[in-house]
This record gives structure tokens, C-alpha cells and sequence, in this order.
């Protein structure tokens, strides 16, 4: 056999997602606009110009990394929309709300911190998708003033519950299991039949 | 009579606190950063050496805007404490976080937004008087995993839910009731007999 080079250049889509986490953690430690592409360069072992290959500037690498979340946060509202009956949606939407607020910790302790990456987020057509959708599936089956409140307190309690260091220690399962037990009691939602 | 001074000097204790709610303002909409003396002397229309009579630094005045808010959970924290049971103590504490998110919003939704404030505040003598002393009060009375999470989701929940714009259009009153209520779901309290 012919030796091969044990360097072999990394797959193009790979470098992309590390890309991405790397990022994301230097936004989180060294805020969005204490972050230059060098530094992820530099944290990934890469030359500038690979970084350059794929993001041409610090705001298109920010969209990228944002880019999923939204797209799951959409994915969830469509499910929950498609629900036949307002308690059907909320159920819905409380499970997908969070798996959401698990899975994207990272990026939502980021949005909380970092003020200069919220006007990239904050257009109304994102405030929609991530606030008032949501809120709204959660809580249609509620009429009067408690639907708003109740709303807003599960959608906020949950997503910044879930992001806190206090709760790391749970393990995600257990973590997710009593954040809808907490949703439902907020939402007055039974726990459905199917396990 | 001899006639008076038609600008009489406003009472030294009234500037102060004008001057707060002003450096209060101006931080939420201008950022603590963006902030300076002059800025609050300008919308007070006094001079920036009436600003200086009282505070010499931007930090100090941050100081005196966040003081307030932090003796008021100290004896919030005070009162349940002082509760025989940990029910008993749960809702002391939960009524007394209600009170303390609905009078202090303004100053909430400054912290959320404006990272410059964050340091200030959170050492870690603020951080235990502001969110583990009032969580564990909070939840003292529940078992397990769920002492954490629920705790947290009420702590989280009500203050944040508390200072967003989509509930300012409820009366004061009525706010303070559903996230009491909403709050007792979270944390397994009964309403209190008493009215």
C-alpha cells in the first residue's frame, strides 16, 4: 500500500459545522462583536483564509448560526398548527417548545448576553416566529387575560429555565420531563395518554 | 408681602430621585454606555454640575438606580424567611417576587438588554439575593428535581414575563393576580384563605 497523507484535508461540510460551533462559543465567551474571524481561525487550526472560503463576514456567520434554530422553531409551529383542536396544538407546541429550549441552550444563553447579536435576530418577522406564534399555540385553548399571562410565562420560564447553569446538572431526559409537567400545570394541559 | 422668586430651587432630595427615573430612561433607550452626565442633565434641564452635585460617576448612579430594587428583595427575602413552614414561606416569597417584578420593570428590562449593566450587579453576593435566596424560598416545600425546576421556572417565568410590552395592557391589579396564580400552579400552593 502507498502511504497516504495523514493530514487529509477535512470535508468541506465538516469544517462548516465546526465552523459554526466554534463560533458560537466565541461569540458566548468573547461577545458577538469581540469575536473577529481570526480568533475562529485560530480556535479551529485553520488558516483566515479557509474560514473566508466559507463566510465572507462576521454577520453571515452569526445568520448561519442562527439559521437552524429558526428553521426548528418554524418546523414546531407547523406541527402544532396542524393539530385539530386548541388543546392538541398546545400540547404540540409545549413539547416542541421544549425540545427547542434544550437543544439550542447554547444560542439562547447567547441571545440573552450578547445585545449585539439581537438586532440580527429582532426584526418583526423573527419576533413573530420565536414570541408570538409560539405563545399563541401555547395558550389559544385559555380565553381572557390568562392567556396571555400564562402564555408568556410558560414561553419565557421554559426557554430561560432550560439555559440556566443551575439545571445543567440534570440530566437532559429528567431536565425535559419536568419542564412539560411544568408547562402543562402552567397551560392547565393533562398529561396526554400515549406515554 | 414681598414677592418670591418666581424659580424657586427644587428641594435637593426631589432632584435626586428626578435624576434617577432620568438615568433610568436614558440607560433603557440609550444604552448604560451610551449614557453620560450631560445627556441626564439635558433631560432634566439643569446644569451638569447640579448632576455632579449628587453623583461624581455614571457607576455611581447605576449604583443608586439599582439600589432600591436590591433592598427591596432583601426584605422580601427577610419576610418569607421569617415564615414558620416552607408553604408558608413559598408564598411570602412568591407574592413578595410578584410585587418586586411588577415595581421594578423598567430596571428588569434594563438588565435584560443592556450587557454593560450586568457586571455590576452580578457579583456573586447580588446573584444569591437576587436568584438562589428567592428560588430555594420558593420551592423549599417540594422534593426532588422538581424543588430546581419548578423553582426556577417561577423564578424566570414571572420576572420575565412581568416587564414584556405584550402584558402592559393589563391593569396592574389584574397582572399581579394571574401571575400570583399562575405562580401558586408552578409551585403546588393553594390560595390562601384570606382574602
Amino acid at each position: 500500500m502507498t502511504s497516504t497523507p495523514s493530514r487529509a484535508p477535512v470535508p468541506t461540510e465538516g469544517t462548516r459545522a465546526r465552523l459554526l460551533d466554534a463560533a458560537l462559543d466565541l461569540f458566548t465567551h468573547c461577545g458577538f462583536a469581540g469575536t473577529s474571524l481570526q480568533m475562529i481561525a485560530d480556535q479551529l487550526s485553520v488558516t483566515k483564509a479557509a474560514v473566508y472560503h466559507h463566510f465572507k463576514t462576521r454577520d453571515e456567520i452569526l445568520a448561519a448560526v442562527v439559521r437552524p434554530a429558526l428553521d426548528d422553531v418554524r418546523e414546531v409551529i407547523e406541527a402544532a398548527s396542524a393539530q385539530r383542536t386548541a388543546t392538541a396544538r398546545a400540547e404540540r407546541m409545549l413539547t416542541g417548545w421544549v425540545d427547542l429550549a434544550l437543544k439550542h441552550r447554547a444560542l439562547i444563553t447567547l441571545l440573552q448576553t450578547d445585545p449585539a447579536v439581537k438586532p440580527h435576530l429582532k426584526d418583526e418577522q423573527n419576533a413573530a416566529i420565536l414570541l408570538e406564534q409560539p405563545r399563541e399555540l401555547l395558550a389559544s385553548h385559555l380565553t381572557g387575560p390568562t392567556r396571555q399571562v400564562n402564555g408568556q410565562v410558560a414561553l419565557l420560564g421554559i426557554v430561560m429555565a432550560a439555559s440556566t447553569p443551575e439545571l445543567r446538572e440534570l440530566d437532559d431526559e429528567t431536565l425535559r420531563e419536568l419542564l412539560l409537567d411544568v408547562g402543562r400545570k402552567i397551560l392547565g394541559l393533562r398529561r396526554p395518554r400515549t406515554a
